[in-house]
């Protein structure tokens, strides 16, 4: 009856649907949490504008308010918001109040705390529709609850409310989504029992921001313009910002346990970044193209490591803490509340152009954008002074998306006049007139052209609107949030118990909180005004290294970081002196795990590197296809090879894999590399051999009481491993000890007992392989990890 | 007499040298060309300052101007000069008058025709010797005359000029050293069988001017800020430039034949471009030591091309032209006043930044500077306004090696103070007071670091005295001159017929001679008023290519470097579609020297190219070793494998080398290549083979006549080719024919024969190879450039 009502007043304003239109069947929605403060502030606003948007649109709609609350406080608190709705400036405010009458009407409270409850909601909604004789088009579940409730009222909707055969379902879920990769992975399996991944509508509210949802049509738009100069080439640098003057008072039991990274990178910096960094599909609002293209681009973002980040805290936020959660006055957050993070992507496109994500509480403004800066590829012939400033080639050149507040207030697209003026959807972006006074990056607003949207909306009613909508490529699939978390995960960790630079809040700050990017990574510009003890931010030659003697042989020895970086320089340096001597360089490289960081270091700081004289020799390798991952030469040419120039010719593979078997004795592929050793390296002797040692006493493939390669002529042997793959080939203890130099690298905390074991004994090598090493005429030097060192 | 009666004067100005140590010896300096610009202008003002400074270094000197006119007249002219001496402001004019008396003492005029007037020379300088008694240090032969006069004059000077043994020969000549590469090794050899390398001093008068000679001391000094930064990870882009105001007029008859980059970009500013890119040697006051590391710098110089450099003529040049060297009226000169020119260096340290050589006369400032311009590497948090402008690493970072004029007038050098305090020499470099009106690159004066000369000083002085001192760092090697002309003639070459910009001169020129870098060349940012033909500038899509068909077959033909660009986008729009519909792209290239410039192509523009995914295979291999450069492995390696990133496993090169031996049949290099593709390649399909067609119209290394390969089951075939080397490994035409696609590569004039030929025969592989391709399901495309197709 009371939609009947509904109708009526409708057609006596006519213009309004026909019975006819209504066909379309109802649509029932039941937002949960209907009395929290998201609720309060953005989603009861937002149904009210989809009702007012959608009114005519042939849907019927009943709103349907549910809490834990009981009835009839539930109630009372539900329709005092209902009745602050506003009407939006460019609504008649006639229509709008006759409009929010009727949605009042549409609307109703319910408590939902027992599966009963939901069988009467469900209940309740068939009845109506029965009524009213009305075809069920679907329901919209938005779950504005805490994380920890979902479960649970997913399980009831999924057995008590689900609509019959033909309708709809869509769950709309808030994050947080899980707290890191694992969590996230827990609470995706438990939603999947309920929901099909098409039900469900993860929401990023940034999503819903006018400009980080004009991102991707925008590029779609101007592929003409953005084709030749949206990749490496061309860009200098992207910036992802969102700064925040507030703080996190009274909100801290939530921030202490998420922090900046996971409140605003891991979601909506992290969308943003990938609107801009994939591949664009030939139809952008196919969701599953936009989707594949998004998983694609996760894949190409080169790993997080722990100066990746730099990482703040405003000095009000202890006490607050300790305030809010009752903590003891000596309680420490490690909790971040600003963050500054550069990401690389290891595509084609985009490999070596800085992203950086910035954001941050209590900083000196409220401002978010997305800022591509372009290269300055022109030189201006005619100087400065003279020059036509207007048309100049040599002004800065970038594209803005304004999210929105900062010196501009407004959402906007903002690209230089000398890059080109775009095409912009005119129904829903409208060119801006000029406001000179204003400079935004360094030019005045009148250097670019400056597009506002026709019609301001709050990103919530976008997102409710695409939820009515079904356009689910504005929200977050679960391979796109786990893919998220995958990429952030490893970060998180590792700055776990990084220590935080404090920052007084505001203006304040001054520059404590720039940063720069040095050789891939980020530090604070200003050094802290305490230093803290912090061995990573030191310089190389203040390395806190001890050095001694370890087996009557130099040692070095570090936190492992800190040791890898040495061993790297420490390898450069032979390097080039060796090929400033003798023209080329021998290194002989084992597989494992340890030396995969040592590799990544090598791709990455040492660009002096004379790769183009060094040969790559094996030191060890599993017999497996060289593109197995299992194999240590696809390991190392994963993390090494693949990104530096060595020679084709220089990279020596162990034959293990001929005649298309592995291994085969007769195959003679000991006896080919041995003779590829003897006709390319002088006497036979590597320039570098590294070597690392497993906790049986191993090295290279050469294990305790082997058979071959312990003594002997051989130079390179076949051996058996205790372990899978068991078939090995390996350089052979004497080969190894005639190298001019040898490197064993050990580290972590499960090396602790062999290290503490082998610094005792003599040579024993049919015990313990590594005993055996003792290059003749060469240098043997130990780097052991303090944790490999002292447990 | 001469000499005693001056020596008695020094001793009464007292402070002024013993007999005892002028016991250094006597030197003679001979200027060749005394009465000629140069002399008048700056040698022999330069002689002067080599005196004042001198005279009491021990060493006794006799100056000889020399000229091919009759004495009396000679002795005139050249005196006038010596009167018109200035002194120096720092030089007490009492003591300089009583010097520059001295000096027009010790001088004297000499006519140099005959071989007799040498010989008279020599026999004067000897007497005087023997009259006063002293011993002979050494002989200066300043050649300031034109570079056809060299080869006479130094058969003289060896012949009957050579001081005695234990006295040293120093010869100075003038550029121009040739025309180019060729002109100048002839000139070389020339000079060669008269004078020893060391005895030869080539002056490059930039490295006589302060802040060009200080380049290499700064970068020595201030080691410990450079080294983390000089390089490709932090440096933007170096700017090299040199703008003049003046124009040609009254020098066209010598302008004419050399234009811009021969007279300035060949010599002056590529020697700045050294002193940036070399590698530091430990001491860089061994001239031995920075010769070597500045011919490595050159040989890492990337190639220049066409649309390497932007070129441009003043308006009236032409008239001047026609009315100087008496020209017609439609009169057309091609000599460029005006020329930016992008240069790459391939080095680990300097790849991918840009360098860019500016020069140009009738412009509109007259400045000359070294700009090193460092990348913005921080991101500041706190938002501009708000910034501490000091100190803040959000500005412009760079080093300034100011060499004169411009809104400086003097020479300079600045460092941003962002960046770093210089390490300064303090006995002639002093900081200078801020002028903080004055804007230097976009930033105030008082941005940075500034330090200026003690004592300014002419570039001839400076060059007359590291002759004097035997300071050959500071001059031109033979060696050194050959690298840059073999750097600079192949752009000569390309561009001799290139259209050139005209340009108005001075301010009203704009923004008509700004250019900018796109893809690695570069092209002027103003489209021209009229546009020229020149096809080189077209985007893509207006190629000027004529489609047609060629034996039935779709035919692309354009001009060669279009036609390139036309194929290489071909070819990778081929991977990308295979790529996206099979996972991977089996391509086979061709080897010889067509395929080159399109490997340079793919892997200088191509970045979206899929190379992860492409599988790289040989239709034809010579057999030498693969590291021969005869080797078309090792070609395609250099050109292209060395600079893309094809997985290590995808790369398959012919195995024509196996156990140490060639091509020999038992060794079954065949079969095993054949193995390897029927292993990798579904149904043995390539999907893009690349061929070449020879002027036998052989194609592959499938020769006319061949006995395996034209047809028959066997796929890989060795064969014979009737030039050298002979023995080949090949694709088989059955083989080839399987492919998906074939597209055949056809360029050059040489071509044009073989082309009309087969595009008349029918099938007749046995007498021309090339007619057999025929794919029997795939699709064969021409690409024939207008010179093999038309002649």
């Amino acid at each position: 009856k009371m939609l009947k009502r509904v109708l009526c007043t409708l057609l006596f304003m006519g213009a309004l649907p026909s019975l006819a239109e209504l066909s379309q069947g109802h649509i029932s929605v039941v937002l949960l949490g209907a009395t929290g403060d998201l609720a309060k502030k953005y989603l009861w606003q937002g149904l009210f504008q989809l009702y007012m948007d959608q009114v005519s649109s042939g849907h019927s709609f009943t709103f349907h308010g549910a809490a834990l609350t009981a009835l009839e406080p539930g109630q009372r608190v539900m329709f005092d918001v209902l009745k602050k709705l506003a009407c939006p400036p460019d609504e008649p405010p006639n229509r709008c109040a006759v409009l929010k009458d009727q949605f009042l009407k549409l609307s109703q409270y319910h408590q939902l705390k027992t599966a009963e409850n939901y069988t009467v909601l469900n209940r309740e909604i068939e009845t109506l529709l029965r009524q009213e004789g009305l075809k069920e088009a679907g329901r919209i579940f938005y779950f504005s609850v805490p994380p920890f409730a979902y479960t649970e009222i997913a399980r009831h909707i999924n057995s008590s409310c689900r609509p019959p055969p033909g309708a709809w379902l869509r769950v709309v879920l808030e994050k947080p989504f899980g707290h890191d990769l694992e969590s996230a992975q827990q609470l995706a399996t438990e939603l999947t029992t309920f929901f099909r991944e098409e039900e469900m509508y993860r929401v990023d509210h940034y999503l819903g921001k006018q400009a980080v949802a004009h991102i991707l049509p925008f590029r779609d738009q101007n592929r003409q313009f953005l084709d030749p100069i949206w990749n490496r080439h061309h860009v200098e640098r992207v910036e992802i910002v969102l700064k925040e003057t507030v703080d996190a008072k009274g909100r801290t039991s939530f921030y202490e346990q998420y922090g900046v990274i996971r409140d605003v990178l891991q979601n909506h910096l992290t969308e943003a970044l990938m609107f801009l960094t994939m591949e664009l599909p030939a139809n952008v609002s196919r969701a599953e193209e936009v989707l594949q293209c998004k998983l694609q681009a996760f894949r190409s973002l080169r790993r997080l490591e722990k100066n990746s980040a730099v990482l703040g805290q405003y000095q009000a936020y202890a006490s607050q803490v300790q305030e809010e959660l009752q903590k003891a006055q000596d309680y420490v957050s490690t909790t971040p509340t600003f963050a500054g993070v550069l990401i690389h992507s290891d595509s084609l496109r985009w490999e070596g152009v800085p992203f950086l994500l910035t954001s941050g509480k209590a900083l000196d403004e409220r401002v978010g954008y997305v800022r591509v800066l372009f290269k300055n590829r022109a030189y201006c012939t005619q100087s400065e002074p003279l020059r036509d400033a207007g048309h100049s080639q040599c002004k800065a050149k970038q594209i803005v998306f304004y999210i929105g507040h900062g010196a501009l207030s407004t959402p906007a697209v903002l690209v230089s006049r000398n890059l080109f003026r775009p095409v912009m959807p005119e129904g829903s972006w409208k060119e801006a007139v000029g406001r000179s006074d204003l400079h935004i990056f360094g030019q005045p607003l009148s250097d670019y052209y400056v597009y506002n949207p026709v019609k301001e909306r709050d990103a919530y009613s976008v997102l409710i609107s695409n939820i009515y909508h079904g356009r689910k490529d504005f929200f977050i699939t679960t391979e796109n949030l786990l893919a998220s978390w995958a990429f952030w995960t490893p970060l998180l960790n590792s700055v776990s118990r990084q220590p935080l630079r404090l920052y007084p809040g505001g203006v304040e700050n001054q520059h404590l909180l720039d940063f720069e990017m040095v050789s891939g990574e980020v530090a604070f510009t200003v050094a802290e005004p305490v230093q803290l003890l912090n061995p990573s931010r030191l310089m190389p030659s203040d390395y806190r290294t001890i050095q001694s003697k370890f087996r009557q042989s130099p040692l070095v020895s570090a936190w492992s970081e800190d040791l890898i970086s040495r061993l790297a320089s420490d390898i450069e340096k032979t390097a080039s002196r060796t090929v400033a001597h003798s023209g080329q360089f021998h290194l002989a490289l084992s597989g494992g795990s340890s030396p995969v960081v040592l590799f990544q270091r090598l791709a990455r700081h040492h660009y002096a590197f004379p790769w183009k004289h060094t040969h790559i020799w094996l030191v060890d390798e599993r017999c497996v296809p060289l593109t197995d991952t299992e194999s240590n030469f696809f390991s190392l040419h994963n993390h090494l090879l693949q990104r530096v120039r060595v020679p084709y010719f220089n990279v020596h593979p162990m034959p293990v894999h001929l005649n298309q078997r592995l291994c085969v004795e007769e195959d003679r592929g000991t006896e080919l590399y041995a003779k590829e050793i003897t006709t390319l390296v002088a006497n036979a002797s590597f320039d570098l051999v590294l070597l690392g040692v497993g906790t049986d006493g191993h090295t290279a493939s050469l294990f305790p009481q082997a058979e071959d390669g312990l003594e002997g002529a051989q130079t390179v042997v076949l051996t058996e491993s205790p372990v899978k793959p068991h078939q090995r080939m390996s350089l052979s203890l004497p080969l190894i000890n005639r190298a001019r130099q040898v490197f064993v690298l050990v580290l972590g905390k499960g090396k602790h007992d062999i290290t503490t074991l082998i610094s005792r004994v003599g040579h024993q090598p049919r015990k313990w392989p590594i005993s055996g090493v003792s290059p003749s005429s060469g240098q043997l030097v130990w780097y052991v990890d303090y944790e490999a060192l002292l447990g």
